[in-house]
């Protein structure tokens, strides 16, 4: 039986206006963005610093109330997911190297009532996780590098996402299965058929002319299929 | 001979609203405010994550011309400070101990066209940069510790600052000296008498009703003195 | 063939009195502990520090001869398993992941005159030391995440229970499977029904009123499967 | 004028006896120790791993009432400070070059109850602590390199102890300055009028014959000197 | 179908005559080597330190053509494996646990016009690349521990061997299966038939009177097993 | 009184013909060069891996004689310094924050019967090693950033030389100066003048057409002024 879960398209903000970041974000949700997605880096998992928890607070004291939904490319994790799910965090995910120990981050951060999520790195086998599938909420699989820009949808991410798929719906769970890199309009079809119900999409969003059509159209791509 | 420069408020964005970073940082700059100060946690050097390069990128896209002034609270620094410099920052301000070549660190951000600064925590004695004197451009002497929050200025810092503009005197360069951390309207008067010419102050400048008012009153303290 | 050993229960000396070491430990030995159980933390593999090398050869040195179990949550891991084969221990564990070298450092356990186990987290895969099962002489299951205190028994981790007895009956080599984290009189059963045979205990034992009836009810369990 | 401390002697428990460490401690104290010293080390700072917070517990438990006077090797020092305290230690002295923020370091130890003082290495120079000599209760010299066994007095810290004791009483404080390596009853008293009055001593004590004429004599040294 | 490629030898450098390398290194490919193998080692990976990029341009200034095999034993991995690239290396492996980002490592290693290759432990299990397998263009597997000397052939690295080639086969890609450690002329056509094609050899060919000889004899008995 | 030594040039091989190392080696000792200097780098303290140990035994085994002062630009230090001892240098120098144990450091050369230095990068204050005046054989400043091609000497390290001669003069001692970075013919006089006995110099020697005219107008240079 299918797990996949009623798709969810997540706008990724890092390619968001940051000096006007409340209206933005306000923007992308009202032109159809289910999640905000934070992409969290710390120039030491990643080779880049992007933004914290100030960042999570200032939008809710904003107003934004859809769920905001934390991919944390850091190291170590636990004091940073915590200061997320202070600061309004809806879900937390982070790489399970990035902590010596992993079951009890996800603790720690369904503890703090967020939903929890592993990220796996395309070279990263699923093996890796197997221990966890009774108790995570979300796996994200990058599709691309974390932390580096400019990059394409690594091919090889696709047999992934199905065997990502055959996993899940194996536990019986309530498991989303989300995608990040290299998203668009022309592959979440192909990405949807594969298994994935969660997309992050960033420039392909916020870089477009017009967010409500580019979401809308993404949408569709997805109802086409069923 | 004194060298010390034309006072300067350097508001501190921690403090303003990040839902709508663009707006509150030209206002304080309307008000009065002569520097953007930055500080940049990376949750290595201090236990807090902030915001990194694309902010600095996002306000000078935004029209902001002011100096950008950025105290970098990372380790390693060197690439983030060239990633500063990439995004528009006018001066950048690193701890030493933070750094394996300081030389070196300080010729990279002269050689990216910014004013290089070196920051003192409140322990770390004056006598560690004397190498240093003849090619930085402003001392940052914190009179607090660096990344955590609600703390008042550590008294032991005034001597240290005294000391420093002596310091600074001998050289005959100019080179400014900054001061961080609990600086107010009751105290930059002394801090002006005691040397420093460049005040960082966030919290009480963004917390305050009136941003015009308070930094109307920090110049009024300071002119009173000469 | 079921490679399964007999049982042995395993006090943690963390619990015991450390003011009065030699006889609290003589005393659980007394009382039906078949190994005494070390568990060694560095404030670096895990979040506190404990004891290291000169306990072990206090304890020796007051007389204690029954086996010495180490289980090292330390990192790295090399030095200080030889300082603890110095120091008296009969057998040493590890966690892979903290030693770049995992044939080797089993090989310098051994070669020290030790028995040599690897330790597993709660969501650390079997499948990672799937290359180890010819050497190792010990297999510990991590029913909690170790360092932290006041943790219960991970119902996930009696399927990797399962699991690893299967394995282990596969090489038809004399490999232990411990298991260490909430096991008491009340669990015990099961876990030798799942397939451990080895087990720690702390507080189970030392914070029971009477530790030779604590230890006479857990083989008593156990006994009573067969 | 001199802000020279009554003499106190701090044999360090890690040359006692930890299978009767209670009764050893209580022996010691008995015999004229004035303090319990502890020496903390977690294989990182230093190349030994020793014992943590639960030692102290366990001898306050026991009845210990002495003050217990604590030396962190450790590299972070904040948390285990932290514990220490928790656990009931009197004093806690840390190396400033392991702990990023030494001024906050030095205030969480005086905010938890405890006096804080600071240990220099044999190389480390008084300069690096001249902004913290308004706020420590104690210096701690190194005369040997801490960590390694079998080590004697090395000469050149005779001078550094006359200059600490300069710099102790131009602050007009009650801080104390701590010897630690190689002391014994030969060099007490020539330490005693280098300006020393707190002295670490292990083997020395615990390793004589008896604790009791051994302290004695080194406070007859003491007493001989005024 | 087999992907076995044609058999190569591959003697180290590490044995041969560091003060006549380029003569040395020569002289072992007149003698039938077939690529230059680099064992680079940076005493963090590895707890020894060889040599770095100035001996790989120092050879190609020297004249050396054939292929450079580098091996890097270093931590982390992607600006090292560019600078051997930028000096002359023909492929370049590197361990996967040492760099966070696997995929893009390899990918950094292609653009720069090499042959890319990954290395697994002794210990480590050949599922962790089971993501890379239609990217990389060898694997090598190591049969002993890197970086310490005067081991042996570890016995379960050969199944080991017969799965990897099992499962490059399966790719139908050609994908070199190198074996490191401990081959000489008494296992390599044990070593062949179990599935390597490419092997590295060091002291069982520097340190024979005659490269000729034993290159031949390593040649001879691949040939006879067909 | 002053304690400058006798002059002695020390060529870099690090701009030497590693494929022809010893014969490039001889040729600049009989060219002239006192000492081989070793320019030791771990692609950690500084970003690039040179070479290690194994060059030091190769080219004593070539039958080079003359002293080999190793400068290491490592950290940490302590291992690597023991096995160029034992692989025959004469003199090894280390950076002092790359090691935590100084004086130990300084210890174990000597007692490997090496000369024992400290090296200071350009920022770092003389201040740091001034409790190791009475131990050390030889101070070597640096006047480049070390580990980064393509320097010029850096102005203010000339005042830093003046000051460390007067500290040596003030010991006592045979302590020599030694200075690297930029060093050439142009500059050496003055060099001498400021107080440096010791002098490195790599392209400049290696990479003029005439390594004995180049020692020779060296030489001449410093002889000039007495």
């Amino acid at each position: 039986m299918s797990m996949k879960q009623s798709a969810v398209i997540a706008p990724s903000i890092l390619s968001a206006d940051f000096a006007r970041l409340g209206e933005d974000t306000q923007a992308v949700l009202d032109a159809g963005g289910d999640w905000v997605h934070f992409d969290v880096m710390d120039n030491h998992y990643v080779p880049n610093l992007t933004f914290g928890p100030m960042i999570c607070k200032a939008l809710r004291n904003y107003g934004i109330t859809a769920p905001i939904d934390v991919h944390l490319m850091v190291e170590p994790v636990d004091e940073l997911a915590l200061a997320f799910a202070g600061a309004g965090a809806s879900g937390i995910s982070f790489h399970p190297e990035a902590t010596r120990h992993v079951d009890r981050t996800i603790s720690l951060i369904k503890e703090a009532g967020c939903k929890a999520g592993v990220v796996l790195n395309p070279a990263t086998p699923l093996d890796s996780i197997s221990c966890l599938l009774g108790k995570i909420d979300m796996i994200l699989l990058m599709s691309v590098n974390p932390g580096f820009g400019g990059q394409k949808f690594i091919p090889y991410v696709m047999d992934k996402i199905r065997q990502a798929r055959a996993i899940i719906d194996d536990t019986g769970r309530d498991v989303r299965l989300q995608v990040d890199g290299g998203v668009d309009v022309d592959n979440i079809g192909e990405l949807w058929e594969a298994g994935c119900d969660t997309f992050v999409s960033g420039s392909a969003i916020f870089g477009s002319g017009d967010y409500a059509r580019t979401i809308a159209r993404m949408n569709a791509e997805i109802d086409s299929l069923g």
